[in-house]
């Protein structure tokens, strides 16, 4: 089988969780990674073995820092099946003209708008619709948390009214600039914050509303989830459809916080301690008056990796099936790993 | 006129501010202060010149340290006419005995149940029924800004639901022994919160529900509010509802954070920079289906403070009228001043 020839343009965060997440399927290969400097990300990247594209103007430097680069991005796009825009939230605008002038398909992540791409992907929800898809935009990590609880809430109950307060990190934990390291910071000030309506991008049926707040601390977002609806039910069913679900995790044995969560990860040897599902404490679902609580974790920088895996799948037309893509990602990953 | 001899046993957090409040006011005076151990605290109540009541045992370390007691904590409970108990929660139930012995009143704070004083406080909410009482609970930071929220609004619109998330500093500025430090808690994990229901022990026809999230910050707490009520309202009516509150103060002008507003506090020359009032950022208040949103920030030191110095006076039947009090109380404290 001939794979998939994919380049990851922006190895930052996300970027190079996506690239070794491709790496690890039999269906998909990287043929680039894009890199702006030379820095420490990049050192690894070429340590891994990993073809470095740079813009034109700064192929001396990486030359000089001792990892040539195979070319220019322009070059990688060429040499590419797909590309998965990993540049920063409203970057990844202005290279769509290089992506249609090669002819490659793209992939963006949440901090695009919804119009760039036309479409909006969450893998529970709407697999099905990206299938042979050129453009698609993988939702952020907050909104791909909130579809993958909300959707089969949905299904099996009706969801009348989401009601979400995300309590949100002020940064990634390889960021020394941004704070707050002291406060709350209610962002944004007026209501509703995006997370909500961006909800709808993937699945517009669903009413919402969200209100966001920057916290001190890097590990993980927080979410408080309100969902009225239409059937009445217990506090089993509810953990029975989460549980069931392919990419929810229940969190508990004295995991009281996102960073017990994040030493799990770690004493599970997951990839720099990625915590790829949406962490939910059982413990905390509350049902009553027909309204569902819980209180779920969320890996700001990996939990939308397996979905751009499943994204390539499904534009590539490499299988059809979304659980079946789910699957196959989730074990090459290593996601069902003890 | 005589002043009501008010003693404040366990110097603390609440307990200093609650000392120095009843200093602020003309028809009441502090007795003396009850303090286990001399430390700075201690030193500092000393240089204030307010009588130090100390455990028996504990009498010569206070000598030894330079700051002679004025004798023990019953010798000061027997001194006065009312004592605020600011023990540490779960401490003050064992002083009931005391007080009842010595024929003084009492007020306990939030910490302690309900059930210990039998009535729950808040000035806005029930002055009136305290008029005269011998046992009073103030409710805690948490529930005091709630009771000053909710009341006006239920009495205007009518309030059919409400739902509220607190993301609760994790300590106080003086706790070095406290975390987290980079994570965010859910706590307790099982909903709902004890805050909603604590509302009911002041407003008991008020359907609440609430959850808290324990964050890595020491300044204040942040509530998200959310409203259902009986009444179609608009932003400007919410406002207006709010804006005459005596203790609800909108917040702007830059402050975009709980540490700003601790800035505002601090140049405004706040003791201690104390920010007694409900801090809701107007810009938040959104109103859509019949339902309210709003941000409002919480001083979790202060807040309480001139709900304790309303209480004594309607309990000690200095003035019968609790908008006056309020007034009163207000003024004297500093806090009309720009």
């Amino acid at each position: 089988m001939v794979k998939a020839k994919i380049a990851v343009n922006g190895y930052g965060t996300i970027g190079k969780r996506v690239a070794d997440a491709v790496r690890a399927q039999d269906d998909m290969e990287i043929i680039g990674i894009s890199k702006t400097k030379p820095n420490y990300e990049a050192a690894v990247a070429h340590q891994l073995g990993y073809d470095i594209y740079a813009p034109a103007a700064n192929l001396g430097a990486f030359e000089k820092a001792g990892m040539p680069a195979a070319g220019t991005i322009e070059e990688m796009v060429e040499k590419a099946d797909l590309v998965v825009d990993c540049t920063p939230g409203g970057v990844g605008e202005g290279n769509k003209s290089l992506y249609e002038k090669a002819g490659v398909k793209a992939i963006w992540q949440g901090g695009e708008d919804h119009s760039l791409a036309g479409f909006s992907f969450n893998a529970i929800c709407n697999y099905e619709q990206a299938v042979g898809r050129d453009l698609v935009r993988v939702v952020s990590c907050n909104t791909t948390a909130l579809c993958r609880a909300i959707y089969p809430i949905d299904k099996e109950l009706g969801v009348k009214k989401v009601r979400v307060i995300l309590a949100r990190r002020a940064t990634d934990p390889n960021d020394v600039k941004k704070g707050p390291i002291n406060a709350i910071v209610p962002d944004p000030i007026k209501l509703p914050s995006h997370h909500g309506p961006d909800v709808k991008s993937v699945l517009p049926q669903i009413n919402i509303t969200s209100a966001a707040l920057k916290i001190p601390t890097t590990l993980m977002h927080v979410h408080t989830v309100n969902m009225e609806v239409d059937k009445d039910c217990t506090v089993d069913e509810v953990k029975n459809i989460f549980g069931s679900q392919p990419r929810i995790r229940f969190v508990g044995q004295g995991m009281s916080s996102t960073a017990e969560i994040m030493e799990f990860a770690r004493d599970m040897k997951r990839p720099r301690n990625d915590m790829w599902e949406n962490c939910i404490w059982p413990e905390s679902i509350t049902v009553g008056d027909k309204e569902i609580y819980f209180f779920q974790a969320v890996h700001q920088e990996s939990i939308v990796v397996p979905e751009n895996i499943d994204a390539i799948r499904a534009m590539m037309e490499l299988e059809s099936d979304g659980a079946k893509s789910i699957e196959k990602t989730n074990k090459a990953i290593g996601l069902y790993n003890k």
